[in-house]
């Protein structure tokens, strides 16, 4: 239960595409290539554009192809979009996609040209982005779970190679394949956390909580505001949370629904203090934080956490995806600027449900 | 300079946009909201179509918007594309995106909504697929080189993260970022070439070329027979070939430019065999072959491969992606129909360029 749309696009020299004349037959070759496939195309409507010319094509009111031109920069996009019903063959496969494009590529006498794989439109959604905003294709076959909780969109999505995957706010955020980015947040091996007091900030997936959990830690407390996300991730997500989201509390650990800035504010009228902090909230913490706004949230947490750390506390957190230098290069200025003066180590790892490599953070009191 | 396409998806409930006055109210909550962003947007075409409505909006003819009903399925498309100047912000980045498709879902009272990040239409190609034919952005840069060959669409890419990569016909072949196809396609460290004769089926890129002599062979023959693609790799990829395809002839190798299929038939009536011969061809040799085509010629190649090895000799050669069962079930069982009968191994490595676990076989006589 897909549509399918598949994008076309042609490099061309300006001088070839800017009057009526010229486009008109570029039209004429574009559409006599077409009607190969699409036997019964026919001319809908077109409008010219402030950039170029626009026209819609269509066989049979249902497959519409659309084919516009931007003049100045010498582009033209083809879409050609349509329904497929289950089961259907495929009007335009990748494979025909691609001989279409040569052939076009030919005719117009021209080098540059692209088609994608068709992207598919439906109830799915198999599209989320790399932390530099490429588009990745997932190999989602079922949508497990979908709520608007009042913090933001929650999705279980099922990969075939990766497993269940926590999307928040068409983030991915973790997966069954991703122990090694809870063992690298953790620094599992490096750290030792037998006997120590730990609090995680968000960490609603559960999985750091029961990954540290199975290394005898005094007390483990986490705070985390959307209980939709604990409650899905439990029904979903055991093999990398257990049971912990089941039980929210133990002998020695205990989730607290809340905002973890209110909290910490009551450890510091307390004077609780941590071994371990953990930032692991979502990176974009409300979805219509406006930018500034989310280094201020992230400087005051940054600010927070230290106040409840022991002096020999450590406070761990992920980065975001090396391709991302100006982000990891805006969070380490956050640090930079924090009173008493922290210093760091990084630490990197391939996250398989990410499909790149993570930066995560170390921090300590100078 | 690139055009911005951005998708946005919906799946509503049939029922309430299967007449026209419900789809008219779910357009003009759909409108309302997108004014917010395009405040000029009016209305400039719409259509019946066979299987729902579509309505062309525009902004100042040149933000374009268009809606479209699927009405049985319950989906609603909404392509929002413009040309996006050097330098200019975006009309509508992702994190606006983002919000647009929040507020829709919650006006509209649905729960599967979608929005791709920003898909870049220009003369830079940045979109290739996985073996399974997911879309795959890379961080794409620059356009090293382009040019149709006889044969095939030949590209050189620049990637921020993997350095210059080969397409062909829009297929990731290899990237500087590589070395572990190479490395495992010839099995580094477990086969032994010392002194031994070795025949390349394609491997254009000069790659296994270049590795190979690192481990003193006897001999090696490299039957390439597309020289756009050995002149486009030796301008542009020498950190993975070296000089080889510049000398093209050294005292233990030489590569000819031909049809491997005729230098097999030559070297059987020469009665010439090797230790080791490489099926390193393009998974699909000529654009436009048909699938059944495609399995034939493999097993051609396999069966002429295995009439110039020697008893003892080896047929190495790289498979597919590990989420291609069908296509590597379709490999052995071309494997399994040859005679004298042949018996392999495999291996698999995460190929940097390829974003994807790849199996590579080793084929024997039985």
């Amino acid at each position: 239960m897909v549509a399918n749309t598949i994008l076309f696009d042609f490099s061309v020299d300006p001088s070839k595409i800017s009057d009526d004349r010229q486009r008109s037959e570029v039209v004429k070759i574009m559409r006599s290539e077409l009607e190969n496939l699409f036997p019964q195309l026919k001319f809908v409507y077109d409008l010219n554009t402030s950039d170029g010319y626009l026209v819609l094509l269509t066989e049979n009111n249902s497959t519409i192809v659309t084919i516009r031109f931007f003049t100045e920069p010498g582009l033209i996009t083809m879409n050609i979009e349509y329904y497929l019903e289950n089961g259907k063959e495929q009007l335009l496969s990748f494979d025909s996609s691609k001989r279409l494009e040569n052939t076009l590529a030919k005719k117009l006498n021209i080098n540059s040209g692209q088609v994608l794989p068709p992207l598919k439109r439906g109830a799915v959604s198999r599209y989320f982005p790399s932390s530099d905003e490429r588009i990745i294709e997932y190999d989602i076959d079922e949508i497990v779970f979908e709520k608007r909780s009042p913090f933001q969109k929650i999705q279980i999505v099922h990969s075939k190679t990766l497993g269940n995957m926590l999307i928040l706010d068409e983030l991915q955020n973790i997966a069954d394949s991703d122990l090694i980015y809870t063992e690298t947040l953790m620094q599992r091996g490096i750290e030792n956390y037998d006997g120590k007091e730990i609090c995680i900030l968000g960490g609603g997936d559960g999985a750091l909580l029961y990954e540290l959990l199975k290394e005898n830690p005094k007390h483990i407390v986490m705070i985390e505001i959307d209980v939709a996300v604990m409650d899905a991730c439990n029904k979903y997500m055991n093999s990398i949370c257990g049971d912990v989201l089941e039980k929210r509390k133990g002998h020695n650990y205990e989730i607290i629904e809340g905002d973890c800035m209110e909290y910490m504010k009551l450890f510091q009228q307390q004077g609780r203090k941590f071994d371990y902090v953990f930032g692991d909230l979502t990176d974009i913490p409300i979805s219509d934080t406006p930018t500034g706004e989310i280094w201020n949230f992230i400087r005051t947490i940054l600010e927070q956490s230290f106040k409840i750390l022991k002096p020999n506390g450590k406070f761990l957190t992920h980065g975001n995806g090396t391709s991302c230098m100006e982000s990891l290069k805006m969070f380490q200025d956050q640090l930079d600027l924090l009173k008493p003066p922290v210093k760091y180590t990084t630490s990197k790892a391939f996250v398989p449900s990410f499909m790149e490599d993570w930066v995560f953070y170390q921090v300590e009191f100078a």
